[in-house]
């Protein structure tokens, strides 16, 4: 086959991130800076030499206002990726595709918030005004992220036979990494399914307390580079060898209830096929992957969408002994947005940079090729890193 | 030199428009979806072709909805590019990234709103919460982009002794060109340089009425493949030779006023030098040129960052003849955003690739180059388009 003209042509050198909190105590400016600068020195690069910015729509942090603040001085590309932590993946594939096009040099990509102690996600009962697309749900009161993925959950434990203990294995899986790292939340606090299955219920039968992801405040940053560039920096690079967006017909921002199928997140499958066309590798050669989780549902789906088993063997394929470090494939090997912190999925590559690197906490042996996915149930993105 | 790796991968294979009014009756969705599908109708292409989507932050019509609405299916890339005005060629520019890097195959670049029958931009009276950047000036009075360019332009005029008549030249050409193109607004209606002096002042000494843009109603689409499939399109393309976003130190949101030098526009100096590093063009090599003119002092010195004169000469060598057809630098041949319509900069690149095409209302003899800048006094941008 020919080669994907993006594969491996550029590289993470530096990543960045500030303490994950509840209550940060500062601006997401500030955040978003403290971020930023690490990720700088991570690579031994100066402000100056940062030429593109890459953030959510969602980010409030101004980019010139980032660039003013850090002493950063010209600015050759600037863009933000729609549809929240479905961006994740996504600004570092806009970076990559500045790069190999010479659009930039080293372009950053952040994203910093006070999603605990500011704007919380999950919290309607300050909605005041409402966008088109929830007003067909919020009159019956389907106002929350965790409302609209158990609906989605709902059927797929119909059609499946899949229940909530099954979803469950992915929090343990996730406490039981983030209990020996000392940045998360759940530092030192492993959960057992029986802990699980007696936390109380959020969404009833579908989702538990223990489903569901952490609020955050905190920030991460990310630096991209060429391939080349990143081999005369401070850091083994992370190389780019699979980036891709991807979204299907039909999709709505979490409420995607009008598809034929509810059963999958047709969106990740685009995200998974094109990666590994890209790539040129297949499921077999991922050492560990970083699956976004919000819910725990929903990783379970990623599992099938992206080939590791197939369609409706996820309840099953998914044990705790293969998705832990030691096991076949380690997921989330922070702790995850679950046992870590809630950083929009920007966390999630930070720690699969680690483990390219050879520097996580809970370090998965030899890492060749590691994978990590953005939001799930909305229009998403993904990354296969590998060693250079 | 090395040729830019960026230079000439893609093109521009189809363009399209909504009529432009001042109340268009419809949504702004509604005004996207039909130049969406006009863009795609001209390259002879299908919706479902289509698998990239680039917009504005600011524009309303979500990607998905637009993409339901006209029936597209897997969509690989999606991005917003901010800072209003200045977004209109950098959205061209990310497209051109994700087609020379196999992200996607054919993108879409959209913009639409009814900015006069809706939320219009210098209504500051209904405005009941500001941006931290504005609470500096708005306690003064200083809240609208009338007000804020000519800040900028009181100092231009200071320096180098240009004068209100000198800015009023602009809107005689703008408004000679929308004379003869019937999709202006100003359709037949040209001007003398009299009747702009006699016009009543809007910030005086700085700007008269008919040196302010129009308010309108439309939306404008753009899509863009590789030059190669360009080739096999229904249009002659309209090769992106160059293209380049850019920003400086010290830059605000239209009032970036504590730089040392406030007489010029030194975001369009960063594009005018990259512009002209990729294309390896030079000013002599441009047939005729699309100069954001939201405002006309902002035109005089995007003349000087772009090289085709030196600081301060704008105001001689910016002649009637000069910058009207049959001379030597036609610039905004379909009236621009004064004489046209003001759709945000997008219907200055499709006003450029008509004059590639050889298909412009007001058609420049045998052009092989022509230039179109974005938004002034934001971060910005900026292309060249060449014959294929």
């Amino acid at each position: 086959m020919t080669a994907h003209p993006l594969a491996g042509r550029a590289a993470i050198a530096g990543i960045g991130q500030t303490e994950f909190s509840k209550e940060s105590g500062r601006t997401e400016l500030q955040l978003a800076c403290e971020a930023v600068l690490a990720a700088i020195v991570d690579a031994a690069l100066d402000p100056a030499d940062v030429d593109g910015l890459v953030t959510f729509t969602m980010d409030t942090s101004e980019e010139m206002e980032l660039a003013r603040s850090l002493g950063m001085r010209e600015i050759s590309m600037f863009t933000r990726v729609p549809y929240g932590g479905g961006a994740s993946a996504a600004v570092v594939m806009q970076a990559a595709m500045a790069v190999a096009t010479g659009v930039a040099e080293n372009v950053v990509c952040y994203r910093a918030f006070n999603e605990r102690s500011g704007n919380r996600f999950g919290m309607m009962s300050g909605v005041t005004t409402m966008p088109l697309w929830l007003s067909w749900y919020g009159p019956y009161g389907l106002m929350t992220p965790a409302a609209w993925v158990a609906l989605h959950a709902r059927r797929y434990m119909e059609t499946y036979g899949a229940t909530n203990a099954d979803f469950g294995k992915i929090a343990v899986v996730d406490r039981a990494h983030a209990a020996t790292n000392p940045a998360a939340w759940f530092y030192e606090r492993p959960i057992t399914l029986e802990e699980h299955q007696a936390s109380r219920w959020i969404i009833e039968p579908v989702l538990r307390l223990l489903d569901c992801c952490q609020e955050s405040d905190g920030g991460v940053a990310i630096l991209v580079t060429s391939t080349e560039r990143a081999r005369d920096l401070a850091q083994p690079p992370a190389v780019i060898t699979g980036a891709a967006q991807g979204a299907t017909f039909d999709s709505e921002m979490m409420t995607s209830y009008y598809r034929d199928d509810l059963t999958g997140l047709p969106e990740m499958g685009v995200v998974g096929r094109r990666l590994w066309e890209m790539s040129d590798l297949t499921p077999a050669d991922i050492s560990t992957a970083f699956l976004y989780d919000h819910f725990t549902p929903f990783v379970l789906m990623q599992l099938e969408e992206l080939g590791f088993c197939k369609p409706g063997e996820a309840k099953d394929w998914a044990t705790i002994e293969r998705l832990c470090v030691g096991g076949e494939l380690p997921i989330n090997t922070s702790g995850g947005l679950l046992g870590e912190a809630y950083i929009h999925g920007m966390n999630g590559i930070t720690e699969v940079v680690r483990q390219i690197r050879g520097t996580a906490c809970n370090q998965v042996a030899d890492v060749e090729h590691a994978l990590v996915t953005a939001g799930t149930g909305v229009p998403t993105s993904g990354l296969i890193l590998s060693r250079a």
